[in-house]
Order: C-alpha cells, then structure tokens, then sequence
C-alpha cells in the first residue's frame, strides 16, 4: 500500500468582499490529490486536501518540502504498524523532517492541507465516513452526525448597504439557520451600531447573533465596542485585537459580558496553548475557533484536545474557522461544539455537501466514505486528477 | 525613482551538518535583486536581500504575493514624502496588504528577504553604509562600527569526533575569534559534557562558551541539563525547549545559574513581546537573538526595539541570530550587543566582507555604502542580474 502521486493545485477563491482586515479579491488555495494505490471499482482510491479561506495557497512549500519528502519516504514508513491502513501521524511527522520549531504559519496551511487529504484517504480504506472513524478512535465511538452551524456572513460589500445586509441575513434564516455571524471594526463604531441592530430585528434575540473584528482594534477600541456590545446580549464577540496579543484579550475578557470567540488565526497547538495560559479566555463562557485545515491538519488538532483537557476545557467551547466539510466531520466525530459555515462565499469551498439542508441550526452529515467531497460536485471538480 | 524589477532566485546552502533539530543536506534560501530606475556609475541603483540559513527558500510567497503587491503600486506609495529616498515602512506596508493578522513564520522571512533589499537601497541612495544611516534615524547618531562577534559552530557532523571539534574550534579562535558555540542535545547528555569540557581547555574561562540545544529539551531534560551547565560558567545556554513554550523557559530561566539565550524562533514584534510578557527572561542576565532577516526585517525589528525598551530592556541585551552582514549592520547602527557568526559553514552567506579580519572577537565594517555585499565577492556573485 502506498501513495502513488501527489498532484497540487492552486485555484482562486477571489470575491469582492473584505473584512476589517483585508480585502479577498485575490485570494487562492491550494488544492491536492493524494492517490494511492489501491483500486477500488476500477479506480484508484485518492484522498482530496484544500484549506480554508484567508491564509492564500501554498504552492511553493507543499511542492518543494512537503510534496518530496513524502514520496521519498520508504513505503512502510507511512504505514500502521500493522500495514493495513496509512498512518496519519507518521505522513505528519515525515513532512516535518527538517523543519525547525516555531514560526507556525505558512507551513501549517501547507501541511493542514495534505493531512487533510491523508485523512480522507484513511476513512475511504476503511470505507467509512471520517466522522465514524475519528468517534471509535478519539471519543469512546460517541459521534454527533447533527452538527450544529453558524451562517457567517455580513462582509463589508462595496458599496454594500443596510438593506442589502438585511436580504443577506434573510436569505440565512430562509436557509434554515439560526444563529448568524457579521463583520465589524471595518466601518465606525456607530455604522456597526447600526448593522447589529438592523439584524437583531430579524431574529428572536442577541443569542442568534454573533459578531467579529478580524483582528482589526487595538486595546481602548476594543474595550470601547465590548462596552457597546454589553448591550444587545450576543452570542459572541470574536476577536477584538491582534490574535497574539494575549494581554489585550484577558483585559477584554475581563471588560466584556459578550462571551468571547478566538483562535482562527493561531496555527499550533503551541500558540493554542499559549491562548488558554495567557489569554484570559473563561472555559465556561467562550470559544476557541482554531480552524484544522490551517493549524497542521487534523493530526495537530488532536493534540491541541488534549491540551485543552488537561487544562480543563471541554470540545464543546470548539467551533472551529473555515466552513468546510473537514472540520464539520471533525465537529462531529470529536463531540465539538459545532462549526463555522459561508453558505455563499468562497465557493466551490464554502458549504456542505448538496442536497444536505440546514435544519434549526443543524447540519446531518450524510454517509458518504471519507469527509464527503465527493458529495459537493463543485467542489469535487477543482480537485487535479 | 522607481523600483524597475525585482528578481528572485532560490540558492542552495546544503551543507553536511545537523543541529539538535535538523539536518541542513537541503537547505535553500531566497536571494532577490530589487533593481532602481536610478544610475550612478553608468549602472542602476540595486539593493540585494536574502535570508539567513534555517527556514528555507520563500519563493512562492515572495512571487506570488509581495513582488506583484510593490511592482503594482503607485510610485509615490513607496517614496518618502519628500521623495528623495524609499520609505521601507512604506514598502512595507504595501507587502503586508491584505495579510491576516498573526501566523507569523515564512511570509516574515519572505518579507524580510525584500525589506533587507530596500534598506539596502535606501542606504546606497543616501550613498552612506547602512549602519550610519541607521545610528542617525533610531540611536541619535550614535554607531559602534566594531561589533563583538561570537563563532557558531560545534554542529553535529556524521561521524565527527572529539578530536575533529577541537580543531574547529581552535580555527575560529585562531580567526580572532573570543567566544565560540556549540550545539548540544543531538547527543547523549555525558556525551555533550565530554564535548563542552573538551572547548573549554582550549579557552581561559567558561563565559568563552556558549551551547544551543535549538528547542529540542522538554522540561525534565531542559532542566537536567540546565543544572548539569550551572558549574562551567557558561556565556549562555540557548534556546533549551520549544520557542513558544514561555512557561518551560520561565522555569528554565528560574532554575539556570547559566544566561539564557533565545529568540531566533520567534519571527514577530508580537511574538517577542510574548517571550518578554510571559517568558521569564531576566533582563539584566539573558540574550535576545531576533533574526531581522526572519522577521519581518528591519522594518518590524524597529518595532520589536520600540517593545523592549517599554519593557526596560536595553538593546544590549540583543545578540541577532543569522551571522549575516545586514545584522551586523544593525547591530553597529542600533548598539546591539553583538551579532552571530559562521565562519565556515553557511557559505557563501556565512561570515561578513572579504579580507575584514576578526580581533579580539570584534569586526569593524568597512565604509561601503549599503549592506556591504558588494564587498563579499562570492555573495555578490549569487543575486541575479
């Protein structure tokens, strides 16, 4: 059993929309097949790696260090011990060869993406969904397939206005949503006033909204908006400051009566850890958003739950960044909270399988082999056969 | 005044050796050439940049990402207001556009790549060497041209002994070399000990020494080894656990009668703050060993200097990582405490200008303008034309 090729590709996901932070009009990722050996109904079996929006594709690491290094491994070394599957620990650890410690950027997406792949391809061996898979081998085989999501959305748009905004979220709702997320910190705090109050009339209440400002405000600002946000009882506030910024974050935690949300732009289960020691983040109030598909792959995750159990917090504070079938199987499989979901941005990668509806706020995942792409035709289509 | 072209090569700088974390057999780095539309001596203005050994070639992001974000932008957005000379904060600003927050590792060295290329230039324009400039704009015109230089080397070479380290070592002090390094934890502690008393009969005193574990300790061993350090009197023990474990390196910190040493894995102005807010460094007794090449460059170094001193630390306590001419540059224009050195390896990027002797383990630079890769004739060769 072995991996035959590695094919990488780099497509764009650009659209006009921005966040407080940047703007996506030329934003890409990177697509991999990684195809095995084993033939099944005449064809070759292939794990199918992408990674979430925001971080660009990675081309350059993936087809000089990463791509090299696993196709000159020796077979038995990508292998379980007993041969019968792939090992997806051991591809990871091959990847790393020769890479030195910190400096977690760039390199996670890179190898996010082909762990992705390898773990897609490890479910379809053993002819299941990857969520089933991930429950025997990491939750006591308790698995969640109702997974619940979150519509984020309410990008700045040019041009973009209140009612445009409105008919955005509408359009949620309609899709069987029920909690949604908009941007802030890209206009004035009394323009952003005005977009939360403009959605909190569309719903029963502050619980079905939550709100998020890349990043974007320095220490008074962000304690400023946590102030102005006290009032309207949201489901949270996500990312106030500069994700490392550990002591801006423990002092607006400390300020904010809004649950606060982070962690999608921290990549290691180092720098993850470093958010529980230093961050102030409450374990029975907030969210960690660590998103897989950019943090090393799934092989890394797993080892930021652990961290996190040993500091006391439950998966359920995890709803992971990025919106996409990976982590949704993830969500499922480890009993996460729940995950993160663009119904219409960032297509082909946005969303979940077709023909999967959203009900209350849920997602079924269906029961398809591996995370499912083969389910989203768009999006099978991108993938370098 | 214009930049005409930027051009990029990926340069080998494979070498035989290992450190406690990584072999280097394949280890590559990115050299680029920004060309000016300005001539002197009947040829263009060109400012040089590359990055130092340890993190790899940045190709992707540096073509894909920054060179089309500064050839897109509008000539005055680079230029100071007075038009005379690039702005690096500027230029800097133009790379980092439409970059998420936080993530910092390969986009930093493939920004600092082409921020050492414009300092570069900017220094030429101004036809003065880089660390004049910089002592008259950030250290009140305050430069100190003869820079303490310590000899990093000590590496783990197949099947090198005893006998073969002791005679590398004794070339650096017969270079003019008075401090030297070597890496420990790619061997048995005993065998380390052997390796650090063997450099100490041919040095006066223990503060000629320093080791470098490069990250690879978890707590027990770090502190084994911290405490088997405590009785040579040691210049410094570096980088003992993982870069961003500042809780291991507090305890280190707190158990070492050695100084410790750290940084060169830490590639932001907000990581650096992290290792000063929560990593127990004394600042009266440890080193900080930032790369600008890997960092951003010396547009982001600035920054990491304005957080030190908030913090009360002096900038003697900065002791770059790298051994490359543009640190050294700094180091004499900011009144660092010191630069690394590579005398043999890392070639031709290792070691500073041809025929500029090391004594009494200083280096005086020479009066070129810019960098002064002009006067390392096999580095000069390797920057595309």
């Amino acid at each position: 059993m072995k991996i035959k090729t590695i094919l990488h590709k780099t497509v764009p996901i650009a659209s006009a929309i921005r966040n407080a932070y940047i703007d996506f009009s030329r934003m890409d990722v990177s697509v991999v097949s990684v195809v095995s050996d084993i033939v099944r109904n005449g064809k070759p079996l292939i794990g199918y790696g992408f990674n979430s929006n925001g971080r660009y594709a990675q081309e350059g690491i993936i087809k000089t260090r990463l791509i090299p290094r696993l196709l000159e491994s020796r077979e038995s070394d990508l292998l379980t011990d007993d041969g019968r599957n792939f090992d997806p620990t051991k591809a990871w650890q091959i990847m790393m060869r020769n890479e030195k410690p910190g400096g977690h950027g760039e390199r996670s997406v890179a190898v996010g993406v082909l762990d992705m792949a390898i773990w897609d391809l490890v479910a379809k061996i053993e002819d299941r969904p990857l969520y089933a898979v991930l429950a025997d081998r990491f939750n006591a085989g308790l698995a969640n397939r109702d997974v619940y999501v979150y519509a984020a959305g309410g990008y700045y748009y040019p041009g973009k206005d209140i009612e445009q905004l409105k008919a955005e979220m509408l359009s949620y709702l309609d899709l069987g949503y029920d909690t949604l997320k908009i941007k802030i910190g890209g206009a004035s705090l009394s323009e952003d006033l005005e977009r939360i109050k403009t959605v909190l009339k569309l719903v029963t209440n502050g619980q079905a909204l939550a709100v998020d400002a890349n990043g974007r405000f320095d220490l008074p600002l962000a304690l400023e908006y946590a102030k102005a946000l006290d009032d309207f009882n949201l489901k949270w506030y996500e990312e106030p400051g500069d994700p490392l910024d550990y002591d801006l974050n423990t002092m607006v935690c400390q300020a904010s009566q809004t649950p606060i949300a982070t962690g999608e732009n921290l990549f290691s289960m180092q720098d993850a850890r470093n958010l529980i020691r230093y961050g102030g983040m409450l374990k029975d109030r907030d969210y960690l958003q660590f998103d897989p598909a950019l943090s090393y792959g799934l092989t890394e995750y797993l080892r930021t739950m652990e961290v996190l159990a040993k500091f006391g917090w439950s998966r359920k504070r995890c709803i992971p960044h990025g919106g996409h079938q990976f982590a949704l199987q993830i969500a499922a499989g480890l009993g996460l909270g729940g995950n993160e979901s663009y119904p219409h941005v960032f297509q082909p990668f946005g969303g979940f399988a077709d023909n999967n509806p959203v009900e209350n706020g849920k997602v079924r995942i269906p029961d398809a082999p591996g995370i499912g792409i083969e389910l989203k035709k768009e999006l099978l289509k991108v993938f370098p056969e």
